[in-house]
């Protein structure tokens, strides 16, 4: 907090104390991320796979009876070609005041209605439009707040609209108010709050509560909704600082609805995400990062099914995980909303006012929602956590896991969360990665080694003992395998282990630690050393004692695609590991 | 050092102690190099400048007495414009042996004869080329070792070839020897040594001595060399480890010239940079590097000379600067060869035998050569440092500076080095910076306040009268700097305090330092604070520590258009700056 005028409390940045991931913080413009999907398409995938526009579809039916046949496609969607003419939508009323300001800012914003069913009858009116039957495996409907997927499935939105509305404006303000570039929070004395978001190009976003309008509960009315006028909300919450801009960039105004979906799939065939099955408040930026994780959680399960690896009852931990976390998320939100739009506490004493700490404290927590090293999956059939799977759930029936994980083995790799990523070295070439880097999302499972102190042989002999296992003909790793698959092509084996380096070389662990390749040699990207690095300060040799692992006795984890942690276990517990994977993978024929 | 067998001395990685720049040592391929400036081009560059291919000149003269003449092209060059099949090189025999091994290694390595006049006599005979007359005001010749441009300007270069020669071998390395991914140098008793350089994709780059060939001091005979050979040397060198190969990707074989030229330009109209003016045995990896250098001093200086910013005499300080290096570098080559071509010794007593710490030394040596945190320029018009300057350059007369810097007060920032980089947090943000990041190669000079503890009033008021002399109508900003162009075009006012980040608000400095924008605002991107972020361990508050600087009363630095440090000062000194530009800058009219 910084010497502000009395009647104004400026929440400063929040240190981001439990952080533990590979990135920091960033602010990045949601405009961008499509272009890195599409950037990222194109890199990874086989060429004729694009996105088409202009296209929607107006039937989906869904053969449940089928929905178990692995080789049946249960779904029939009719999709429609919109010609140019019809895909253009027709933009509402200008708005704009300030010079430089755009055209309609509430164009598809949520105080507008929804035009998908004009768009269907129009283009079935039309003759303009092609139809195109497609039948599929599996659809995932991610077609937004208005979802016809969802509506299609019969699926209902639990929930409500609130009555707050948020004004949106991205300027390049013109301010003597200190804390500008500084993504914060200020909360007025009786005007309701503002929050900065500092952006690229000298941009500001600035989302304001707009107490002006809809004070007696009613409808909205658009008309009054001007970027001026949320200007002008912004002046009286920041007063005696003063605000202004030249150049606005985009603004927008919304009504903030806090709603899940009862349900997230149909027979695990037709999938809902994003927007379509989750609603809060954009406060804490989550909207957007919750709807990729959800698919990013999705991604994976689908793949490894419609490959052949995964079993097809692991899809039904999706809507366990996700809708759980969009449960949490609301609540979160609700809480959050409240201390937002309510009135800062004078004084210690003044307890119906919201204090400054607890308005903190909820922003360290929204952060760790928007980073995603909140989230901790229940237990289900991929995370072996004791306890009861539909309580830990959405309440969903999904199996249990046949093992249970010992966590005690490594205390800050929890099962359930993300594994936790901190730096360790290439044993080869004492190049420090961290270590997330080398849990790529590839579709393969990984069974991390912490192999201890090797450099001490009776801990090298289980180590030994351990490879052994692993590469048995009948073991864990070539018993989900296809023979004529790389041997690390559905689970990876990494290593690191905290002898000293230069005392240790990698040929002296197990071959299927760093397999050989007849063309190009051993693999040198797969044992690592907790060491400390010449060249990064991060790079400490402590990354057992972060991960809480025992640096003499070490342990194996497994984790999921998606890095999250499956498995913790003993160096011996490889039949333990084969349980695991006996309940999530297909075994080869 | 590892437990190696005793006929073998393996160098490991050195840890870079003296490091202080932004980035750390990496091994690129040369071959990405290009690209990166083409693509730089294109984006920096008005659209029509592109780089013209199978293009020769034939013809260069250059007119002397109108040199001095800012207006004049004293050039004048006949280009010929190659067909296809007249660019098109002939490449000699092939000397494949290995499987995948490609074609001609020694194509176009220095054991193949120079074909450039060849080119131009063919070309000249031929109906097909097309000539071109160009006028320039410069011309660089970076046309490498057999530099055409250094023949027609009559100029020498002085060394000699040397007697070592080495092969290359790129391959993916199937190998026992455990530092393979490594950069380390391998030094056998008695059978010479290996240079060990891990690259991308598996591929390791070997340069191996090659004692079989030319041991009479006869002239080589190339049909010898083959991969095959090469890596049968390096078989020898690293027994009892076994290395061979399956994949080869490139190799080639050369001989080492240890060579500066005499003159790098003609009258400051005609430059000559790169392989055209040294050259040296390639082990350190120094010779992009020092080349592209040479081109980075070179740029902006034509550049300012060219816009009218910057006096041609500074001209002078090239040759004086980049000889002076070429100089030290193969002095420094002529030892490093020696160490790698001596017999390693037996022991400590061994006193003809190489010692590992020499040999170790040197290593360190040339990775601060590589990275160009070495260099150190010698006094100058742009450099104020003590002494004389033409002791401290190549021997070439160029003007003294006005003023001397005063080192004490900022011990680790040395006059004539590049400013080293730590990180400070910008002031609006706390967003951690690596310093250099503010320190485009724009062509800009930039002082760079030190502003001390500001929240100390007396210190503030120090740092508030040098705003107000920076901003006078007759002071060091706005006398060389045009009327028309934003305050900050030719010299850049940065900002690094060391007052409680949280104390401190940038308006609280002086205009100059964060100018107005009428229609953005402020510029928030020039206020900078020694201290702690959240987020970046490196980002310590320690750079007042790390630079030498004194937390209380601070100093400025001005810093040339490539980082080099010209000047140190209190910051009462702005008379001293005034003087410094005075013999750098060019005045308004
Ligand atoms: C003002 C505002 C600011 C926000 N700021 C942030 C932020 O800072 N950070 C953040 O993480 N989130 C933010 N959000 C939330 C974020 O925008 C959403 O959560 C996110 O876009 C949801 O993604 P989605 O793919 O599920 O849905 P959408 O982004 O709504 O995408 C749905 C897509 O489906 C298409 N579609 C819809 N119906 C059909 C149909 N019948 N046929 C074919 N296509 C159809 C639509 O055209 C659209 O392209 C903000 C939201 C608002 C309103
Ligand atoms: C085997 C080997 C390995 C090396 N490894 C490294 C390394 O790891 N790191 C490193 O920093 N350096 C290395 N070097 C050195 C490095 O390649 C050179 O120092 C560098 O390429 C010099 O750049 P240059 O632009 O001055 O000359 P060059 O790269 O030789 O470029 C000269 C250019 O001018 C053109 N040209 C020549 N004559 C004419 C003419 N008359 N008309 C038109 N065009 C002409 C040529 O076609 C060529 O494109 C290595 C060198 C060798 C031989």
């Amino acid at each position: 907090m910084r010497r502000a005028p009395s009647n104004v409390l400026i929440e400063s940045p929040i240190p981001f104390l439990a952080y533990r991931g590979r990135f920091q913080q960033v602010v990045l413009h949601q405009g961008r991320i499509e272009r890195f999907f599409l950037d990222s398409l194109k890199k990874h995938s086989n060429p004729h796979i694009k996105v088409e526009r202009g296209v929607i579809p107006d039937l989906l039916e869904l053969d449940t009876s089928s929905a178990e046949d692995l080789e049946a496609y249960p779904i029939k969607l009719r999709l429609r070609h919109l010609s140019d003419e019809e895909a253009t939508p027709a933009q509402g009323n200008s708005h704009s005041v300030g010079e430089d300001a755009p055209e309609d800012g509430l164009f598809r914003s949520n105080l507008a209605a929804d035009d998908t069913d004009d768009l269907i009858r129009k283009a079935r009116d039309g003759k303009q439009s092609e139809t195109e039957i497609v039948r599929a495996k599996y659809v995932i409907g991610c077609d937004g707040a208005h979802s016809w997927t969802r509506r299609q499935l019969g699926f209902k939105m639990e929930g409500e609209q609130t009555d707050f509305i948020w004004g949106v404006l991205d300027i390049q303000p013109i301010t003597d108010f200190p804390d500008i570039r500084m993504r914060c929070a200020i909360h007025s004395a009786n005007s309701g709050s503002v929050m900065v978001i500092p952006r690229e190009n000298k941009l500001v976003r600035l989302y304001i509560q707009l107490t002006e309008v809809n004070k007696d509960g009613g409808a909205v009315d658009r008309s009054t909704i001007t970027p001026q006028m949320i200007l002008k909300a912004a002046q009286k919450i920041m007063s005696p600082y003063t605000i202004t801009y030249k150049y606005c960039d985009w603004w927008t105004a919304y009504q903030i609805g806090q709603r899940v979906g009862n349900n997230f799939s149909a027979s695990e065939r037709v999938f809902l995400a994003g927007d379509a099955v989750h609603t809060h408040s954009p406060k804490a930026g989550q909207g957007m990062n919750v709807s990729m994780q959800d698919c990013f959680n999705l991604g994976w399960k689908i793949a490894g099914v419609v490959n052949g690896t995964l079993q097809r009852s692991v899809l039904k931990t999706y809507q366990s995980e996700r809708r759980r976390i969009a449960q949490d998320l609301i609540e979160f939100d609700h809480r959050f909303s409240r201390l937002f739009s309510g009135r800062p506490a004078k004084d210690a004493a003044d307890e119906a006012g919201i204090s400054m700490s607890e308005f903190k404290d909820a922003f360290v927590k929204g952060n760790m929602f928007a980073s995603g090293i909140a989230v901790d999956y229940g237990s289900s059939s991929i995370v072996a956590k004791p306890g009861n799977s539909s309580d830990q759930g959405d309440g969903t029936d999904v199996a249990s896991c046949r093992v249970v994980g010992k966590q005690e083995l490594a205390t800050e790799i929890k099962l359930g969360m993300r594994m936790p990523s901190f730096k360790v070295l290439n044993q080869s070439d004492a190049r420090p990665w961290h270590f997330q880097e080398r849990l790529n999302s590839d579709g393969r499972f990984r069974i991390v080694v912490f192999a201890g102190d090797v450099t001490d042989s009776a801990q090298m002999d289980r180590v030994q003992q351990l490879g052994k296992s692993l590469a048995a003909p009948d073991g864990v790793v070539r018993r989900f395998t296809p023979k004529d698959k790389k041997i690390d092509s559905v689970i990876d084996i990494l290593t690191i282990h905290c002898g000293e380096r230069q005392k240790v070389e990698m040929l002296d662990f197990p071959e299927i630690f760093h397999p050989f390749d007849e063309k190009s040699g051993w693999d040198y990207s797969k044992v690592f050393a907790d060491a400390v690095s010449y060249h990064e300060a991060d790079a400490d040799g402590k990354a057992y004692e972060k991960y809480g692992v025992n640096r003499r006795r070490g342990c194996i984890v497994v984790t999921r695609p998606d890095q999250y942690v499956g498995y913790v276990g003993e160096l011996e517990d490889v039949g333990e590991v084969g349980k695991y994977f006996d309940g999530v993978l297909m075994p080869v024929r």
